[in-house]
């Protein structure tokens, strides 16, 4: 608990530190094939580590898992309401969507919903992530758009919070403009860092990250799930996020994708949700818990196989859903041909 | 030494067992963000470990690293003279291709010399891996095929040698067919192991895939480079796949792509290999020495980092190859806006 409450950024693993266990095997025929590293943390609104695994103090860059509580002051300064934004826009603000169509028209209508184009983007242009999307785009003659970048939606929330505050759209991606320093404070009270001396960069769509040690990402996703020890206001907002990742989980990532099918199958007490290098989030708001998990290598494949473990077993899916969850507990591979040829599975060690 | 000409397959770290150091890092900002761990194994023809990091008597699938050698029965049985296979088509019975248009054509017409049609392939249709080749196919109203799979060539070869062989072209991928024994015979004398009680699987091509300790590998590659201890039919079988791939590294690879990027440039003394599961294998000629290195969680991006430092460590690139493959020893990496966000680079104790 202390360690969460005055986190230490430390990045490089100190001489003779024991490294992270490993947390899934990759099988192949008869044989462990390749192995993914990390650390695991379930973490309680009051900051108590309820379970763990690896060392979840170690800093991490959150990325894309954190934009449910990113998306906090698009609610917060009243942005969403004046913009009737509904629960699809706000979904689309939390969102790594795939690009797929409905992701795109979506999304360019909650940009005109706050009077913005598409030209206020500074994202950049993304193929889109799924692959039956990005054939249909070029079938049809198109080229990749910042629309179909993964975070567009996000991004149309913070120009609307910009459009809603008065502030310039131009540079809203800027660690100095008003959006990212709003962002910045959240970030601080929900994780409960000084995030002024962490490490930090630019992001995948040109925000900026912060550091926090891994610990402190489960914290912040737990008082999303519990935010009773939170200013009124952002109870509410916490509230109407958690409601809008429930109610509309395709928005949140896509057709077959992990966080839509882990949502649409456990929600609303499971919400999850992925980011790049490996990162994974869970608001767990029936157990008041936040979970962070992060793959030492960056692999997604592990991350969501780690995920799903994670919750089986503290409880977050009844014997129903990980029944119905069977293919993401336990996912096959197969070759071009069609074959069987492996699994992922979580590794010995994994016991959280 | 001793490791090498018996090998020992353990495949599951006992307890206690040191994990492989950490090869390469990726950087975000001012920050580690990910970690890639791994071993490397630089081997003499006689079997002597030259230089290692990591466990090198561990065993790993080769993947798609070893074609060079499982395309030695191409030649040794004659079938690659009998059709007049040239560089290109023996370049490409060891390719993993990016299925550009130039590699569709090849395997085309390698093919038909052969008196085979794309229908006898058994590897599965595959999307060309190549970005620009995938969205020209989309574009034209094309669907993936076995020719774009990336091991197409590898095929084609192996059908080639089942038809010079008067052995039927069906099955030719099951283990019990006479083209993957000879296969088999050849892995067993150049790694210098009894495959019999190797863990074994199904690879992504529908080939059998043997597991074999990563200094094996490494000596399989020695013995490419230096196949004086080898009969004469193998000695003259190594120098054309060599001289082959020398000669055509566009044909092992693709555009921009990593092996055909350094063959192009450090060839005909540095022909390299890489396999899924990040695994990547060199032939150094000139050294006499070979290379094989394998990246516990499978990271490609890692491999392709581990690989470049290995060769400029061991002398493997002249200063001006050094110079000219600057952007491959020290990767930027750009976000979607083109923005310069990090890098990777080999991790302190990257000392081979």
């Amino acid at each position: 608990m202390d360690d969460l409450i005055n986190p230490h950024f430390h990045d490089t693993p100190a001489a003779g530190e024991p490294s992270n266990p490993v947390l899934v095997e990759v099988m192949r025929g008869t044989m462990v094939e390749s192995r993914h590293r990390g650390a695991i943390a379930v973490v309680a609104p009051d900051g108590s580590v309820v379970r763990s695994l690896g060392d979840v103090t170690k800093a991490i860059y959150p990325r894309s898992a954190i934009k449910p509580v990113q998306a906090l002051p698009l609610l917060e300064t009243g942005a969403a309401e004046a913009f009737e934004f509904g629960d699809v826009e706000i979904a689309l603000s939390c969102a790594s969507h795939l690009g797929e169509a409905r992701h795109v028209a979506a999304v360019t209508a909650m940009l005109e919903r706050a009077g913005a184009t598409p030209e206020a983007f500074e994202c950049g242009a993304q193929p889109p992530s799924h692959s039956d999307a990005a054939t249909a785009l070029a079938r049809a003659g198109g080229a990749p758009h910042a629309l179909h970048n993964n975070c567009s939606g996000k991004h149309a929330g913070m120009i609307a919070t910009a459009r809603h505050r008065g502030e310039p759209v131009d540079g809203y991606t800027k660690i100095t403009h008003p959006v990212q320093q709003r962002i910045l404070g959240v970030f601080e009270s929900m994780t409960g860092c000084d995030l002024g001396q962490a490490p930090r960069g630019i992001d995948g769509c040109s925000v900026p990250v912060w550091a926090m040690p891994l610990g402190n990402l489960a914290l912040a996703m737990a008082r999303m799930a519990d935010p009773s020890d939170q200013p009124e206001i952002r109870q509410r907002a916490a509230a109407r996020i958690c409601a809008a990742m429930a109610a509309e989980p395709f928005y949140v990532h896509g057709s077959n994708a992990f966080a839509t099918d882990v949502i649409m199958i456990a929600g609303p007490d499971v919400l999850v949700k992925g980011g790049a290098e490996g990162v994974y989030a869970a608001i767990l708001p029936a157990l008041g818990l936040g979970v962070a998990l992060k793959i030492d290598d960056g692999g997604s494949r592990a991350a969501e196989l780690a995920m799903i473990h994670t919750l089986d077993q503290i409880g977050g899916l009844s014997d129903q859903h990980a029944t119905a969850l069977t293919q993401r507990l336990s996912p096959v591979q197969t070759n071009w041909a069609g074959t069987d040829v492996g699994s992922l599975r979580p590794a010995a060690t994994f016991l959280i």
